[in-house]
């Protein structure tokens, strides 16, 4: 619920409508009259166990739940200036507060599943009450701190410590103190929270060992535990990380909750410092792993994202759905791609004291404060099918500062013109953005040009799952094959290192998409046998491949990212 | 205890030991202790829930230790000649036969465990009665039939039929009359065992609809369900058969007992109907996935035989040994091990009214009733390391008979002389058997040359998992890679297609070994990214093969049996 009124929150942002927005104040009534004397929100602990409240904070999802309440206020409160439910969380928030603390008879505990602590952050710059990022501080600061206070907490409910069901706290985070972390252990989408959380705070307060960790943390997930559709938690026993270069294909996980979450993480950072890094990971989930999460009709959704399906493993196992669900009886994905979706204008610019940056092309409209000039910018663009991105300047009066367009990672070959000029990138090129200072006037123009050929791509030696394969990806999309195009035995095709790769508009596809096509071997003859000695066939059939976010639109069958490669 | 004294019996029987056969007398005077007057012997039915005897033929194992006891009766009396064991077993059928059956007021259920049905028809075979051989057709015939047997026993338990823990009556082969079957479906094996006694019963009573439905399976395991070490059983999950062309190698279950359960219905198929097939299956069985699941010291074990392994997923999830255990808690394969190689020699040869057959190659003497000859043989090599096979023939007086040489399917320029003259193998070759009908006289010499090159060995293009992958094989050994001799990251290598495959005798690996090395790819050079576009890099290594049964007898690393390949 808290997610769905976020989702709305957004949506009301830009696209008002009466209808909706009665919705939700009808629904943050209920929250209001749910909420006890003290302050203290959340009708299970309330209706069902009262006198389980703050006993089990490894297990619970109690202090989840107010951070997603506190998110959900905060959109509210952005969208439509009403503080119904702000104030509700607020008051929340400040029982909290009270409750978790270092003073005497104050809880030294922290959220098994973390997400209060960005939350708190959010209602800290809604509402410029710094005890709500002390709060934060404290939750993201006590984390893994001896003696355990999850061990102390066991106890006080009779149970030992070491019968914790997902055996030891790297499950949660809690296995060291968050600045002495260095790898991403544990349930994925947890973890990001915790580290888009543990960001905010060093964004707040400037603390650099704090930041250190955070760089350290994300060194090891995009360079060690992120699929290439910027997925991330391998293991669907746990929902998560598991060791370095361990990237199964079909056996994978990567939740859309936690790619949403590594898209959580990556915008904090490059809040923190512009990097194209960061928003290089921003958008390959967003293009990728994360919408991958809902159809194309936006009614049915996966709650973990393969990359290699053979669908008899699932009518064997039963364990993994073939084909997108209406709904899940743990059902986080579904509004998180939906809070995801709306508030998607947050991810495409931002500002410093110095200028506008552009970090996603997205067709739209969009309004900053530049210093203290009002700027509108306008873009055009066909992105990510099209590689021409054009974009008008409207400062309301002329004013001088410093436009830095990203160039992004998987682009080789960026040109860029300004009014019709011109302007050489390499030279204005700094950590992935192309920058142009200049004494902006309404209406200048400026034209990007990032050429999308689709290109191979291999993994990191270790990642055996990988080895002999290619994925293809064009601009910021990673491509697939399924077997509606391609037959059965997907496995078996394999890409001649010389084979041309083509792009072509299929105008028939899901109302036009750019697909890939290429000659391809596959082996043809075979007895009944299963074995045989080696025999060279040089067989040429032709592959097609379509966006990797578009599989499973057109009923069940085999799919497969990484494609057979021979050199 | 009861594969413990099948295996002591097999031992005694070629390497006479008076300790030993004083221990079995010992356990088999406990054994007719525990015997009840009624001829019941099932310790747990009788002391800890004799209530529950019979009961409970789904999950119990009852009937199954009925089955292994009679085969360890009926290799101690061929052994020793002595029939203490065996006047317990036949007393102990005779009651099993008074409670089974169509008759009034008799049950009509079968094992849940598959193995009493094989054993009846040894019991059948060492005593001549019949009632033995009808009851193992009996428990065959009735296995699946409608209405269900175990659903009616589970009313009677007052449970739920439906509420079986593996789902369908697929598991335990009994989802149709076995006449009906024809995939091989659930745990390996059972199923193995089953479809044993099936081929048993069938050339014992000449009942050819049920040798047609033991066929079927047959090439449904051997055609789409095997692994290249001759390992069946794909899942851990239930230990069992999944689908055709499922052969996942590091998730492989591959039971070290589900190989030996092959063997034996291999060899019974032989036994039925002489065929190349069958014996090339066996001899891919025991010369890989069986002998993989014991260590070259004879001390440690494997449950599952892998084909390919990174330590990491072992130390992570902790639920594959990465290493070779002492013991496990089921311990099925280390006695099933065991009475396996002291029994060997009974796979080597068979004779029928035509002639004598030889099998497999075996350093060694043996002993046989050709017609009314008897007919030494002496088999002198050092196969399967050497090519090279001599036998020499003593017939007591010389008699004119058909000595039929295997020819294995792995072979293709055999030659072949008698008496240094050369017989053409091609001409006299059938059904993988060179045949040499001739009248012989003693010291009548052989030599059969089967040349052993190295092969790379390709899988059914629908074996998803081997698609671009070689396996090496040379004579009947299947090769792997070890970390030891190749460093980490055993999948990035790449073995060109053009690359010479070199024997080499490595005379320090475990007192001589031939291994297989090459010239080979390896990615090398990689800057700290997960994912790049794709770069030519044709940096040579080289690597160095092993024989797979010798696997993990120096210490943890990657393993890997399919290895990359490029055409």
């Amino acid at each position: 619920m808290a997610k769905w009124i976020e989702a709305a929150a957004y949506s009301l942002a830009t696209h008002p409508d009466p209808v909706l927005e009665k919705q939700v104040d009808r629904v943050i009534g209920w929250i209001k009259k749910a909420q006890q004397s003290d302050g203290y929100l959340n009708v299970h602990f309330t209706v069902v166990a009262p006198e389980k409240r703050w006993s089990n904070l490894r297990d619970s999802h109690e202090l989840y739940c107010a951070g997603h309440l506190m998110e959900a206020a905060v959109a509210h409160f952005r969208a439509t200036g009403k503080r119904t439910l702000l104030d509700v969380l607020c008051r929340y928030a400040d029982y909290i507060g009270r409750v978790f603390g270092r003073g005497k008879g104050q809880k030294r505990g922290y959220p098994g599943h973390e997400e209060i602590e960005l939350a708190l952050v959010k209602l800290y710059r809604a509402t410029g009450e710094v005890r709500y990022l002390d709060l934060a501080k404290f939750f993201v600061d006590e984390r893994g701190r001896r003696p355990h206070y999850y061990d102390k907490e066991s106890r006080e409910r009779g149970e030992a410590p070491g019968s914790y069901r997902f055996g030891k706290y790297d499950y949660l985070q809690a296995h060291l103190p968050v600045r002495e972390q260095e790898t991403a252990e544990g349930h994925s989408v947890r973890a990001c929270y915790l580290y888009a959380g543990m960001a905010d705070v060093a964004a707040e307060t400037g603390d650099r060992e704090l930041l250190k960790a955070c760089r350290k943390l994300w060194k090891n997930i995009v360079q060690r535990r992120m699929y290439i559709h910027g997925g991330v938690g391998s293991s669907r026993f746990g929902e998560r990380f598991t060791f370095d270069y361990d990237l199964p294909n079909e056996e994978a996980y990567a939740e859309t909750c936690a790619a949403i979450a590594l898209v959580f993480f990556a915008h904090r950072m490059l809040q923190v410092e512009v990097d194209g890094e960061y928003a290089d990971v921003m958008e390959r989930a967003l293009y990728n792993g994360v919408i991958s999460g809902v159809s194309l009709d936006g009614k049915r959704f996966f709650y973990d994202n393969l990359l290699a399906v053979h669908p008899e493993v699932h009518r064997f196992t039963g364990q993994k759905p073939p084909s997108r669900q209406a709904w899940f009886g743990c059902a986080c994905c579904p509004p998180n791609i939906a809070r995801m979706l709306s508030s998607l204008g947050q991810y495409v610019y931002s500002t410093d004291q110095r200028g506008m940056y552009v970090h996603l092309y997205v067709n739209g409209r969009a309004y900053m404060d530049v210093g203290n000039t009002r700027v509108e910018v306008e873009q055009k663009t066909a992105y990510p099918w099209d590689e021409k991105v054009r974009l008008v300047v409207r400062p309301e009066k002329a004013a001088t500062f410093t436009l830095a367009l990203r160039v992004p990672g998987w682009c080789s070959a960026p040109s860029l013109k300004v009014n019709g000029e011109a302007v050489q990138v390499a030279k204005h090129l700094r950590k992935g953005y192309v920058r142009v200072p200049r004494r902006w006037e309404t209406g200048d123009r400026v034209e990007l040009l990032l050429p999308m050929p689709p290109v191979r791509m291999e993994a990191h030696p270790s990642v055996r799952q990988d080895c002999g394969r290619v994925a293809l990806q064009r601009g910021p999309l990673v491509y697939c094959l399924e077997e509606t195009d391609n037959g059965k035995d997907l496995n078996d095709l394999v890409l001649p290192g010389d084979a041309k790769l083509t792009v072509k508009k299929d105008r028939g596809l899901f109302g036009g998409t750019s697909v890939i096509a290429a000659r391809v071997r596959r082996r043809k003859s075979w007895s009944g046998k299963l074995y045989r000695p080696v025999e060279s066939e040089a067989l040429v059939g032709t592959m097609k491949a379509i966006p990797y976010f578009m599989w499973a639109n057109r009923g069940e069958g085999e799919m497969l990212v990484w494609i057979g490669s021979a050199v």
